[in-house]
């Protein structure tokens, strides 16, 4: 017979070493999965005895309490009387007045959005999605690791490519078809995962599956997907439709595998796991900067461990202990092709071909984890020298992909140049989705499109195929210009030139 | 007999797919033409079932409708009482009232504009332009393709070049007289054709004829002049002067055809076949962007295209299927040297050569066309080292020249030196035409021969014989920088170097 | 017997040639001592004549009389009736009134002072620590020599290193403890010897103790200290702890060989000789500016000297005759391991192996000394491959240090990658005391410790020998990048691309 | 019998055809000089029928007039009742309403200047010559040749050199003392010829005479002084003091010869020849501009000259036909050392050795004259090393000098260590002039020495032979960047790091 709380009861285990929280009526005792949450320790604490429901729903699907929580957690029920658990009432008034005041920000901003012909590139979404989502929300997709570096790297990279166009080639006919672990696909992209899609829009994941359907490309599913794997699943606009998984590996095996063959049995057609996150990243725009000391176990024992107690702190939501030798374990339990996503150096892509992966994602998380991290764009000639060396064909055994800094369709034509089988989004899908829903996504993959078909049709290039490492000169891939510093008297001191006389007034 | 039509009946014909509309006069069914439009599609949409004739004479010559309109698609006579065709009143107004405030605007900044010397630099005349052209005028002349990037780079790159002059030399007496296409000039540039100068100057293109004339150089008639054939060869100021013509290979061959030997007949001693415009680009400044998806047939029907099904949307104005094969037929119908316009890699000059071409220019469209194509000086050096390996020898047998960010008398030199017969300017005789007129484009002609010959003077070069490839230093030609990114931590917390004590309060 | 001075008699001793001081109720007469004075001799000659204590005390330990003053200098004590000499009334008050405004506004930015929680990187110390230190402090701490090139290239040199991170690699376990000079730390960072720490908080040195000792990190001890060495000594917060002593040669060879057989009679470990300030450089910012005349012997004497008087004019303070034939007698009167510190070539770095030195510290004195020296970062490479040719192992025959420009763990990694075996800081240490204090001092190691751990982590290197030089991307690391000076017209000429239409008006 | 004139006639003498002009009392008539005047037409015809002495003044010295005007145009005297030549009244109220305000300007900025001991540095006297020089003045000293590139790639060039300082050298006695042309100077630092110094100080380069006598320094004397040569040299303040000419080749060489003759006759020890000034180039900030076509002959006579008249329309002042058969020439009428100043390539050096010079300047005449050539310090590895092929030893047998740029004592080591005997300074000189006069000329020259010395210390060079090259990292000399255009849509979507919080409020 189940136990039965009531309100007051459940407010009193409200402390770090006691920490109770309602959930849809639910009541759990959190306090040994407290250091395990990969969203930090702070927004749990923050709801300690009461009831979450909707901060949680917010980010969460309700299925990944079956998925992550392990049952003995569950201890009962709200009793019968059930309605908003007291707290310190000034704390909360000041900050629903916040977000009544951020909500009224937000609904001018939507009243006064540009309509979506407007769009005419897809930085335009993310200045609309500055001004329609909410603070914390563009500030958790907009943020990068450290300085910042790798992110803004990562689309940096492609300026420094520049094109041999071929003239005087029979361009009508354009096609951009291709083929993604066998199947066959519009154009050579696709939605790649990315977390809490809710924080852009209340149906999530669910709009990035029939926007991508709609346009014959495939969705990569997150792991830390706001909806859940069904909902997703369910939202394929024909039934042959393509999914991916993007898969962290949980320091518990079993939620893993339970995972990975619901996954197969939904008919997800690829397997791919995120390597490139050992820790989450510190995040120097988002409010999870303090959670930092939080997952490394708090300043405290992040000093005593590192004194050298080795005691293992980390949370166990991503396993960091995985290494080479799980590989073995991951082939016997899926018939999915798998792929690791975040490879970041052509030695690592070798042994990804070793150990009989179907492929790999050149990936740094979107500049999210380490700063100074490599461009997958710069890294991938190298990583198809490193493959072909080994007696790899990329073109056909081994797909390599990129993502990262993708915002042009000239950035799409350059990663097909230098040999990869095609490229993910992340943050252009997530903005797009957050200004204008459904038909935002659609309408930034046809903006891909539209510049992918015509730079092919200037690059002289009118298949997929056409598209040789010769069009592109990469001479200047790999440098890296950091200005000297600023000669500020020499600077201040000089006069600039400027139009004259009467022009000078214009 | 033909047909006479009421203005009444005329307005009904408002649709994409039934699409009437009047030119001094004649009604045309434009409905079959619509997706031809080089212009895109809704500039046409916008007047249909309306007289048309005003923002026509904006842009067209009359001769543009026998040259290109297939006479089929005009169907009669407007009635009589011939007037304004009844429209939506409020949006005219609204329309009327802004172009009235741009006229003031307009009228304004020419009154104030600053005397002709007062234009030290070609620079000096785009300003002036950007206040005294439409807003639409100066947007179309000046935007580029992309991010700009390729538009920027043209002038940029003549700034990685620069010189190793000699001293000591007499250069009492400077020559800058030489040769394009075995017809002696002035000095070596030439004025490139650019559609649409009567956006500059109500006489278009007949001015830029005068002032060519007038210093003894060539002037290159664009296919998409606003004046006609007739016009621009009949304002020559002497009867040997020199004009070459740009030509687009229309998908109907006979109406390309026709417009060749038109040329032919009326003395126009050069065929430059533009290459590089299979399509239009992207231009992100200009009024045309949402055009962009109408010259692809619309987003629906790109997407339905590039699904697969292949059928060929582009319009016809420009041929897409233009390919090498075609050289023999335009050599079959003409006897003017034939040369390619828009080549931007070394293998294609040297099928030009190999196709018989008289010569290239090395061209990215001004930027407008690919973004990321490469500057024509940058590659230069490697087509003509391509072009002698070949065993052609480009200071006889073959001209190569360039276009494309010319602005300084010493981009001349840089070009000549490394071994372009000429070089081509576009926009900066635009602007002196839309600001000055004819003298001022004159007094920008005579800016560049002045810097030039005092290029040549201070360098020991008296000849443009004398203008060899050790006088300047490309070493860093071919480097691009892109910088990386800024570290705005470091860069805010320091605290620049400033004069100080009573020096800082100057 | 003693002599005793009336104040009246004091003061009258106020000039140049004829200086009388108070330091703590004592006279001493500093005629000759004057141009000796490292901090150059205004701030002297300001106090001539009266009593100087307070001053003294901001920056000086009491010992330091002792350490450096001549006996011979001290003349006798202040009459009984001690109290403040008369001087300059106007003058006095408006410097007090300075200062009391000065003192208003620290105390007002200490009062609306960021919680410490609130610095999430080591930029965010210098931050707080220019609004709640004194100016002069401030000036002192963050200037650098000439145009404050080598201060800014120390941290930027660290930008031109890329990551080539290793995934799958089992990192659940981080240990980031090392050896320096054979002692066990928590990792691979010290705290640099940094002048006049009182400047920064009243406590001084005895604070940096105190933490260092807490982390489990080595402190250098200052020959400047504003603490005297037994203060600094008797911080420690275990009799184990770690400290070294950095030194300063003094021409009198006496006073150096007492202050290095206090340190290491006082169980100091190490003897970091300073090799890099033959004379103290030029720091634009701070107010020495004008001692740098003084230092050298004021501008007449300069030019006299150079016109080939040759006459010796330098303080005394620096020996600026030390050279490699010293190094015998260091050897012989120390039993501590010497270091030299501010090597900056890779020919004196094979000097300091080949007389015996245990190890040395690539510095340019953070910038502070002769500008357009290199980074130590960026000479640490072809350093660790000139000792490999001579035969001796960096990794364990001989200990390479970098010091300047530190702010980042993942600068630690890169150096300790490139062969370092650790690395100091001077002036994050100095901010992060002068705004928190010892806590503040703690947080910021921690900052360090904890970004190095996530680095670690992220690059598959879990301890620190598995940190190697194959991780890191140092192609780019000897360019200095000077930009092209900037084409003005061009670039205002260009009009930037902007969001358009409504996205503009956000 | 001399001729007198009444005002009323020669007012009537006032077009370009018929031009006469009052200077002292004395009637010239300048109708053939008028195309021959340095510094253009506009400024003689401004004054045509009047008297122009004072305009004259400011620029000229009297026995300028002798050196260069033919006899024959001096035609008469003013009759007695001298006075102001009528004009026209309005224009000149004007003019001189003008000249009040600025004067106004001047008095007050004089008023506020720093004290001479607030120059920390020589960018400082630039700041302050803005404000106390007249417009015109400063216009005319700051201007450069077309986009000012060359004019500051000469000091950034200086930045693409870095140091390798060597350390543990006894610097106790620091020696400057170097000899240039086999004289002893104190220092390697010579001040150039620049024109018109009276424009910065009524006493023009007297004074810079007398302050170069003091420091130990050679003075180049220009050939467009405003004092006469006698003045100058007459301001030696002892009689060795050396004095170097700077010479102007003329059409007419006789006036060259006597020049030469007088100036060696007065003890002048060196004659530099100017090579790089066959016209004058174009400087986009100074009032010169318009006359940049004047000098050529005006719009017309250009265009029509071009066109291959051949006619030449050059002024007489400097010699455009001048080139290497003219060595023999000089060096038949002079016995002082001839050196070329303005050579800028290594071949130049060459044929200057070949011909017998003792020595070159590498200048690109402050980059006034044409832009893009390559800054002296650049090329000068490159023409020690073509000297050194030659069988020429520039460290004895030949001397290079070189100019442009030189601001910090560092970068007067960095020319010496790559093989300079010398450097020449020219803008510092005469902002330094212009604002504290003597003084102030004294104290910069004191600034660079004081610098130097320090530099020399730090580096472990204590004498000039010291200096080697193995000191300096040349690797980025010849690079130069030009950035990538910037890719403002990224710039702008991407937001910058800023520090958080309560530290964003500070």
């Amino acid at each position: 017979m189940e136990r039965v709380f009531s309100l007051q009861e459940i407010s009193q285990h409200n402390t770090k070493d006691d920490l109770w929280i309602v959930l849809h009526g639910k009541v759990y005792d959190l306090t040994k999965f407290l250091p395990n949450h990969p969203g930090g320790q702070n927004v749990i604490l923050k709801h300690s005895g009461k009831d979450a429901t909707l901060t949680f729903e917010l980010y969460h699907s309700t299925d990944i309490i079956d998925r992550f929580l392990p049952p003995e957690m569950y201890i009962g029920q709200v009793e019968q009387a059930y309605g908003i658990i007291p707290s310190n009432k000034s704390d909360e008034n000041q900050e629903q007045q916040q977000e009544t005041q951020e909500e009224k920000r937000i609904q001018l901003a939507r009243e006064t959005m540009p309509p979506i012909e407007e769009m005419f590139n897809t930085f335009d979404f993310q200045s609309v999605a500055r001004h329609v989502l909410k603070e914390s929300a563009f500030a958790y997709f907009s943020s990068g690791s450290g300085d910042d570096m790798t992110m803004r790297e990562n689309h940096n990279a492609y300026h420094r490519i520049w094109f041999r166009p071929r003239v005087m080639v029979n361009v009508s006919h354009i096609d951009m078809t291709t083929e993604m672990l066998g199947a066959q696909v519009s154009f050579p992209l696709y939605i790649s995962a990315t977390s809490f899609c809710k924080m852009a829009h209340p149906e999530g994941e669910k709009v990035l599956a029939r926007a991508a359907g709609k346009q014959g490309i495939i969705q990569m599913i997150p792991t830390l997907a706001s909806c859940s794997l069904n909902e997703i699943v369910d939202a394929r606009v024909y039934p042959t439709q393509l999914q991916w998984l993007q898969l962290y590996i949980n320091t518990d095996r079993q939620m893993t595998q339970r995972m990975i063959q619901q996954a197969e049995s939904e008919g997800v057609k690829g397997l791919f796991i995120t390597v490139d996150r050992a820790i989450v990243g510190p995040r120097g725009k988002s409010a999870n900067d303090k959670d930092m000391f939080e997952d490394q176990g708090g300043m405290e024992k992040v000093l005593n461990h590192e004194r050298g107690t080795g005691s293992k702190t980390l949370p166990s939501f991503v396993d960091p202990s995985m290494n080479w030798k799980d590989m073995a374990w991951f082939k016997s339990i899926t018939k999915m092709p798998i792929v690791l996503k975040g490879i970041q150096r052509w030695e690592d892509a070798v042994l990804a071909w070793r150990h009989g992966c179907a492929g790999i994602v050149l990936s740094n998380h979107g500049g999210r984890q380490l700063d100074f991290s490599p461009s997958p764009i710069e890294i991938l000639p190298e990583v198809i020298d490193a493959l072909k060396r080994e007696g790899c064909d990329p073109s056909k055994d081994f797909e390599v992909y990129v993502d990262g800094g993708i915002r042009r369709g000239s950035d799409i034509f350059k990663a097909i140049a230098l040999g990869a089988k095609g490229v993910g989004i992340g943050r252009p899908a997530l903005y797009a989705l957050g200004c204008y829903g459904e038909k935002g996504v659609e309408y930034l993959l046809n903006l891909f499109k539209t510049e992918l078909a015509m730079c092919m049709r200037l690059m002289g290039a009118p298949t997929i195929k056409d598209i040789q490492s010769d069009m592109v000169d990469t001479r200047n891939l790999k440098n890296h210009y950091v200005a000297n510093p600023i000669d500020y008297l020499a600077k201040t001191t000089y006069e600039r030139l400027q139009p004259r006389g009467n022009l000078s007034k214009l």
